[in-house]
């Protein structure tokens, strides 16, 4: 039986947590989407921070409600840093997201990934080829890009996140999110998102502000995909193209109320 | 008695001015907002080049009209061509703005701000909590925002000033801008602005454009301050949200007009 | 006999080639442009990535399709990756191009320059004042800014194509573009495409695209420069400024397409 779409009602309460909470996400990132990652956290109602030296992380990452690493552009200074985040969030009881930008592309990012995998992510938000590659059920992926379909994926979700203990989201036309036993999809989205740059790492990073905090981590993660989905969707109406849609994006997720949302049908 | 605000007739023999000599600004700025700073200067009037290298930095400086720093992502690398760049701006003569993010909350960036304020800077623009920590008056922010009101921080600016002899500027709701003795306010702009990453920053960099051959230093900062908030306004008019604002904010700087301000009432 | 403009039914074939083909693009290109560069290559129809450590540039340009050289923000660790991965470009026989940003301005990036022009690129894509001194014709530009017009670059361009080998394409208000022996002109765009940040540094990344592969790479250059423009023209019917002129371009990449192309008249 396929997974059962993430129920509307939860995502409304998910949204209300989200925005009462202000969570500060401390974001370690690639260079290409920094500035829509931060967007999308302060459109959706979340706190970013970029800090990366690394005399600075350990004591950010520890006051942070959750850090997101993500390996897109991954270079020695910039993996010291995350790795210090990682250890003073661990240390701190606060969760942290890993994204493994084209993992399976790459020897140098998929060692990096796999010593940071021993550091327990709370989740870990990749498209298929990505997800396939961590679990050690192969392929590799074009760029940054999946040669798999996000379906084909979710056994080998279920298995990365048995391993790891971190809620499991595999992304693509249908995302799915699961902690290993449970499992919810969240079908919503447009193929125009792939045309803008970082709209699934800016995803990781809403990832990372939903875990802070999060009573239960698989909706957490599920509401994240569910928000960047149903938003994008929104966007699609006022736009002509992948620059519009970006801007509209934005403010769908700004505008995406939890009233909304419980009027709405699943 | 609280400061008067921002004549609009000065205004618009500032971006006369600005717009007359288009200046080249030496930007040097946090990894996040490169983009966004570059696009104000650009709209604004202004010539805006991100030069980081060691070698570089210093001809640089020395050939702009003004050079901005801003220590959001701080690290040693970046740091040691920031004070290369500053040292040879105050060689030649070339006016330079620090834009002190999060100083509060990090000590190494708190160190490094502290050896740049020995370096005289012109101008300082930061948020309430940014400025009370550089005047040693305390307080600390959460993660690059503020937990102080500008208001409650123009003290504190005036007491920076003199120590320093910049021109400092205290934004929030309410911008402050005062040399020590005189003080400006500029009430314009609006919430949504905190909800699009990089408006401060970029308007640190639009405070080093004004800079540049200012006849009258506090109105050249002030003129930022306003310029930016005016737009600010104007934008709400065309915006759904953050996203169509951003956009909207920098067709609004390029559309500002010193005979629409003239024609315009206080 | 100035250049002819390049014919629309060529570019309509180039295009069509281009969407066939979603070329992979490696971009090591300047911290202020990254998103832009993305964008309108995923905007266009290709695939960019970004992948900047030293330890995994050879691998990943030896497997895509073009590289792209930008030497905009460059320092001594960007620069070993850059050597890295035009090394390893040229051995898998991978076309390379490269975007001397401010090459006359400063020593550092002048000398290596030279060194990459020894490298043999596919094609070089400069303004005016970028071209003269790379073909040590001298001159230098302000900041970024050429202070020299297309027109006058010409002949230059023609001697450093015939230097080089590459395709050199020479932007400002009419674009020129020439293997030494044949040129091309493109006279489409606007103005304000000036006042929006990366739009010459994406052009280069899109000059990179379309040498992927390419049967005649003087074409392939020269259909660049034409995309770009012709989307430019088209943006400015639904753009108050710089602002909504960026999201337009974008939009306008997307939507153009090889039917329009051939029912146009030049």
């Amino acid at each position: 039986m396929p997974p059962l779409n993430f129920p509307l009602a939860r995502l409304a309460d998910e949204v209300a947590r989200l925005r009462a909470s202000t969570p500060l996400v401390h974001i370690l990132t690639n260079e290409v989407v920094q500035e829509i990652s931060a967007n999308v956290l302060l459109a959706a109602g979340a706190a970013p921070a970029m800090i990366v030296a690394e005399a600075e992380v350990a004591d950010f990452a520890a006051m942070a409600g959750a850090v997101l690493i993500n390996v897109g552009t991954l270079y020695p200074a910039r993996y010291a840093a995350m790795r210090a985040a990682v250890l003073a969030a661990n240390a701190a009881g606060v969760p942290w997201v890993l994204d493994p930008v084209a993992v399976g592309v790459l020897a140098y990012r998929r060692e990096a990934c796999r010593e940071l995998l021993q550091l327990r992510p709370a989740a870990i938000r990749g498209n298929a080829s990505e997800i396939l590659t961590l679990a050690g059920m192969g392929s590799g992926g074009r760029g940054v890009d999946s040669t798999d379909a996000a379906e084909q994926a979710l056994p080998a979700a279920m298995a990365l996140a048995r391993q790891t203990g971190a809620v499991v989201a595999v992304t693509g036309a249908v995302d799915y999110i699961t902690d290993g036993e449970q499992a919810w999809a969240t079908p919503w989205g447009d193929a125009l998102m792939t045309r803008v740059v970082g709209t699934g790492c800016a995803l990781s990073a809403l990832v990372a502000a939903f875990c802070a905090g999060a009573p239960n981590r698989l909706d957490a993660v599920a509401a994240a995909c569910a928000m960047a989905g149903l938003a994008g969707e929104q966007a699609m109406a006022a736009s002509q193209g992948p620059g519009s849609f970006k801007a509209a994006w934005l403010d769908a997720l700004y505008q995406l109320a939890p009233t909304h949302l419980t009027g709405q049908s699943a």
